[in-house]
């Protein structure tokens, strides 16, 4: 069918604002890969079902390679009244070849081409973000392993709450991230599917040969269904979900370096090319890139709630409002990208100070459950007595602005005589000895953590060869 | 302070990506003029104050006004490494009148500056905006003057159920809309408190005249608080969700628009100049201006959801998440000027097509219940069995694909003699007659509708000396 | 640690407001299969590693049984003030069996147990919907597959595009909702480690059996980070975003559903039983389950964005934040499970109206395209004279509101003699010769169509065995 | 018209699923009060135009208010199958005063009831709103009123930047809360809008008067138009999106709150019995309520999509989704209300700990900044050089963990000999003097607080009087 211009392709009557509301090629320029990819593959196949000759063959060939080297060196002009990425290729091709250009789109509709670009792009996004999300695991890795006999406070609540080792924790986002990749995996999977050669929505007057695209293009099934290819946007709400999931860990970790990186926690320092910082005041480091990361949850996040709304309650088949599914896409990969990479280089550099970790140990009196416990397994004292004494000891030292460490004999006696008996009462106290108890699977004691690191260089190695 | 570079403003020797993630200038060279007019208010204040004299504030406004023509004629340089439009801005001026470009920036942070270029952001975009929703009411009061007397069906769960004279459909989005302009008289008014003056955080060691600033701007009141103005978005809340509400609306008519636009329904015809079509199905015309108005509601809701996660949770006072504000303010009201535009044209294109209408309504036997009153009212029938008869006709009607108009007297008297009288039965049928039984106030009988009109004419006026 | 109740279990000084504030038993009751069902594994792994005794474990079996016998026979009382469902049953059960009851307690915490409760529930939930989605899908096949042969118009910007067969409308959903059912068994399977075992955050010092508890409670695998186990709700994002995707898919349907149900478009008529109607307009039936779908699909997709909203920058490990975890979990489960029964339902019952299908199919011009190929393809007419043709065709088509099979051979020869052709004409515009021309793959052919049928045939036998 | 119950108010024979589904009762109950209110209102007016005479309307009028007692004292029995709010009572009323009870629903529908409802509730609920958030006010003045001396370091990017004063920080919170009420106060003035009057959407067959009824029922105006008022639910989307920005402070303060109260900042005690905590560790207190107002965010801003997406492409009239706006709408109120009422309760509770927030500052080197000034000021030091000599200061007391405070004689002589007059180094450092110097209006220096003290004790009397 012809397409009459009230506007459309050719929107040199249109107003200004038509223009800009209507217009997709500013964002999805970053299309041009896939889409030069997929006219690849359909010249061949249009080829293979003698549509095409060799030699229409070659010179669309020639053509979309020279399109795409133009576009590579900026020297590709994008112009707003050509609306998208297709006809600003399609364009350029018949400019270069003419009519063999022309028959390029031939069994093909715009349709089932922006349903096959974003098939190929959120394939490719999603392996170059598990790339990305690969790093940083290496990284939480690598930190990991050096601090495997770096104490520090886990907390609830934001309280003090038993001690751990660092590594415990930098593995405890390992993991979360991890997930992340399978997340990924299945995203790329389930949009494996090709939908090219569905036409407008009911199919094509030709017998085009699908199994032949699909191979050529990597896909791993075709769409059953040709109104099915052509409507849905599965794979952008796959791929933009992932995403969010991604930011949700992302900001975790970022809000626990702007905490740990505060003058009161202290317990890292960033590197100082990843943060801002004053010549009058050397310690203080504005952790800009850790905020960013959180600060860009929001907008991944709200990306899924727009493609959402868009799809919600819209009847078949293609719908203008469609269009609008590109922001959310191409934005969600660019920012989750950056986003990543960012915290692969702040994790890589952070200098963790666990000095200042014991430190808010000792002072948190994280091991005051241990002292108690120790008098009701080693002293025979009631469980609500032994408790009550404790209670009684950390007060003193809260009052004194002490830690359990530093409490003098003389007060330690005024409330317990056994809290005078040395041995028993620095055993009892000993950090180091706590975290050793935490001897179950996944616990903090030492083996569990060497176990758990072991784990860590298995899942890095799986994903490597992936 | 002096800031030491880890990175910031010369971030030479940052990685690509960071330099991407921490710019914010792609967005906020759109707030050029209102920081430019910031500064020009702060000079003259500082002049006022005599940190500046006579002869320094005139080289900062010329070379101010000489920026501002740079960037208008396409002349000035954006480049992602100088971050943001303070700084590109600071640096011009720099480069232009040197130590004494350098002196503006007294007493004076980067915290205020975009809190108050926002500011004034809000308060003219709502002005922006209401004017275009104004442009839309005038089109819905226009075509609502014109169809005082067009009758269509009203409908509750997309049923026909009560005959309505268009105008009462058009304007009820007539006051859906002039209520979005009190919202953006409201917001603008909410965000008429002067934020500059605030320094970083704590308030300036300098006796700036605030009183003065806020006259030259145009504020009505000022910040109280100095750590309130650097850290509160809620300007930009209540214009992003200013801007929500009036997508829903936009939402709303953007889907009758599509509705009476289908083949199905042919309620409408839209302006050729605003759709694209077929040449062979002359009638088929996709109203892609409308989908795109419902495609980018989710867009716009987005990007509210963007600005509340960001601030959740935020402690005092700038957080560099906050520079996330930019996108969902610059975009709201970007898509929702560019929707508003189109709807205002769109529904002053409109056809209406009545007697498309009128089928609609006979055909959906909306005149049905109308038949069983009279049956109840004038011939005494008891409530139960003038349903009774009235839906046996309308089942014989519908089986025979006719409307009640069309029904035979044959068909009619062999279920009630009284459906034989001709008077009665005309009369009791009559569509006119029915929408003239709504006479309460707000309802859909002439003089309610012409009511409402002159009622809509005084709004128009009011908002149009606002 | 003894906790002291400043607030908490004993919640009886607390105020009012702080009651309602923080007990979260109003919802996660509806866990307490999944809590007992943990309990008992729990308890069998203490008498593995000779925490409990025979005799202790028989009187904890014994106790959780009666107490899931008292919550089915709706004899169990729930109490603001006991705020959560482990509370409540460990109290009823140490009422039970005293201390004994108390030991159960032993090497397990609050935050592993809700950890459990959840992964759980989103395992068993995801079954669940995964068969009701089943069922929508068996009666979406059945229905598909009676319709091969009724012909209805494609759309697209909701205008009259193709003809179609109504087989392949149906299936384009199917396939939609067969690809919700892989979500589900992939979060399924992602939920499918046991979290148990992990402490309050640090791991525990008993050698805890995991890999009997994992094996009891038919887990795969085990978090191999406690701190992990307890912080991460991955599980409850996936499932939470499984359902808004499910949504999505079932507000498209249900708004053609709606639509068709229209007087407009009178494509079906919905079962009585499910529609509200009128007895004086027999034909009106208010499609409310529909709606309420459609309603319910903000629902559902918000809670999503609770549930991420509440994660944003949470730092580990537990956080009383993490509580507001069941409203998105259990309402979504909910929601969409009563959404799913209801479409099956509806889906099952529609009464497909083919003759008003086809008159939109002929209303349309949907044949118009076919006509112009004809011409080229057959009378060897230039591609734009036979646009030129057809258009003025179906112009006059309009004016007079006829179809083209309706048209007059005398107003046809006006335009062209090659529409006077008689079997040339008919055969041009024949609907079905039209259907069968879409012979690609996925195409709307009657051979494609049944190949299709019998793909989903194969699906549907694949999920019945899952 | 009468309904057919395939399903509706006699749900008996419908199934489950769908009585769930269709329900609403279970949330809606809380609206009886406005539901009789409106219904006795309705019921003088219909008295006022002679359609009940004094009898009938004396038996609605004791009928109404039996009903309400029952309901208050919980003896009025709730039953999904009977859908809604309005049927219970519809029903209960024919009950007690037979066909009297159903005159009252003559020149009414189910549509502009749920609008009067809705529209009554969010009036009365912003006051409450507004009540409560003046209570929190109050407690953040106090608590302002009683820190004025109290320093603290201002933070930004969560790293120490400037000493404030307590107060300044407590009432930056105070004005966003103040905000708050304004917004409730402009949500119940555009919702003091009369629905009531305009029968299903075309108006009604009688001259009911709407001015009564708003005179009546308190509303400042009328809906001018029919469709718009049973169509509308901009009341909703004010409340709620107010509520959203009202959560938006509250999880700003919250997180506040849970920071200061961490052991690393402990900047404050909450009071005992709004925390929980362990006897061994008396210092530890969870700040449970905090945490929950925080989480809470994610449901209220959930409640505002839910909403949002509901509308979103809704046609007019009344659509059964509407009836998905209770949700949203009733749960905002409660959950805002109870956050509400625990920050004040909170805030008036809380413990500042002054010598810790000193601690903090002087351990920030809050003061570097003003040592360097004064050299530039007081010594003619060039501004460089100042810096330098004051950075190498702040490193060497970094190193040997010391304030500026607390560094030696000799130390600071070894830097510069400025730093060795004891005078001019102690004025120079001094914290007082610091916040002194920040004499802007809005500012830290005590009379800038002093003023904003009093211009909030102003605030909260115009308040108390609204």
């Amino acid at each position: 069918m012809i397409i009459v211009f009230g506007w459309g392709r050719s929107q040199n009557s249109l107003d200004d604002f038509a223009v800009t509301l209507s217009e997709s090629i500013s964002l999805d320029q970053e299309l041009y890969q896939e889409d030069i990819r997929g006219s690849l593959a359909h010249a061949r196949m249009l080829y293979k079902i003698n549509v095409l000759n060799a030699d229409e063959l070659k010179q669309i060939e020639v053509g979309l390679e020279k399109i795409r080297s133009q576009i590579e060196r900026g020297k590709f002009k994008f112009d707003p009244k050509l609306e998208d990425i297709h006809t600003h290729i399609e364009m350029a091709l018949i400019e270069i070849c003419g009519d063999t250009g022309r028959r390029l789109h031939t069994a093909r509709s715009r349709n089932d081409q922006i349903a096959l670009d974003t098939h190929l792009y959120v394939i490719s996004r999603s392996k170059l973000l598990a790339a990305l999300i690969l790093a940083l695991c290496e990284a939480l890795y690598k930190q990991a392993q050096s601090h495997l006999n770096t104490l520090l406070p886990g907390y609830t609540h934001l309280q003090v709450a038993q001690p751990i080792r660092l590594s415990h924790h930098l593995l405890a986002y390992f993991w979360a991230f991890s997930r992340d990749m399978e997340r990924l995996k299945e995203t790329a999977k389930r949009a494996s599917r090709l939908p090219l050669g569905s036409g407008a929505l009911a199919g094509l007057n030709y017998k085009v040969d699908r199994d032949f695209l699909a191979n050529e293009l990597g896909f791993a099934s075709i769409y059953s269904n040709s109104m099915d290819a052509v409507s849905s946007r599965d794979h952008i709400l796959d791929f933009v979900s992932t995403t969010a999931v991604i930011m949700s860990h992302a900001s975790r970790l970022a809000e626990e370096i702007i905490l740990w990186n505060s003058q009161e926690f202290s317990f890292l320092v960033l590197a100082d090319n990843l943060t801002t910082g004053s010549s009058i005041m050397p310690q203080k480091k504005n952790p800009d890139l850790a905020e960013l990361v959180r600060g860009k949850t929001g907008r991944v996040q709200a990306n899924l709630q727009n493609i959402l709304t868009n799809l919600k309650g819209l009847p078949m088949c293609y719908n203008r409002d469609l269009q609008e599914d590109r922001f959310p896409l191409l934005d969600s990969y660019k920012q989750t990208s950056l986003c990543l990479e960012a915290m692969a280089k702040m994790i890589a550099g952070i200098d963790f100070k666990s000095k200042r970790m014991r430190q808010a140990l000792e002072k948190g009196y994280a091991n005051a459950t241990d002292l108690a416990d120790a008098l009701v397994q080693k002293k025979a004292i009631p469980f609500r007595e032994a408790h009550h004494l404790v209670g009684r000891l950390v007060r003193l030292c809260v009052e004194k602005d002490l830690s359990l460490e530093e409490a003098s004999l003389a007060d330690r006696k005024a409330i317990s005589p056994h809290f005078a008996n040395e041995e028993f009462y620095k055993q009892s106290i000993d950090l180091e000895a706590s975290v050793e108890k935490k001897l179950s699977y996944g616990g903090t004691s030492l083996s569990s953590q060497k176990k758990q690191i072991e784990e860590a260089a298995l899942e890095l190695q799986k994903w490597k060869t992936y």
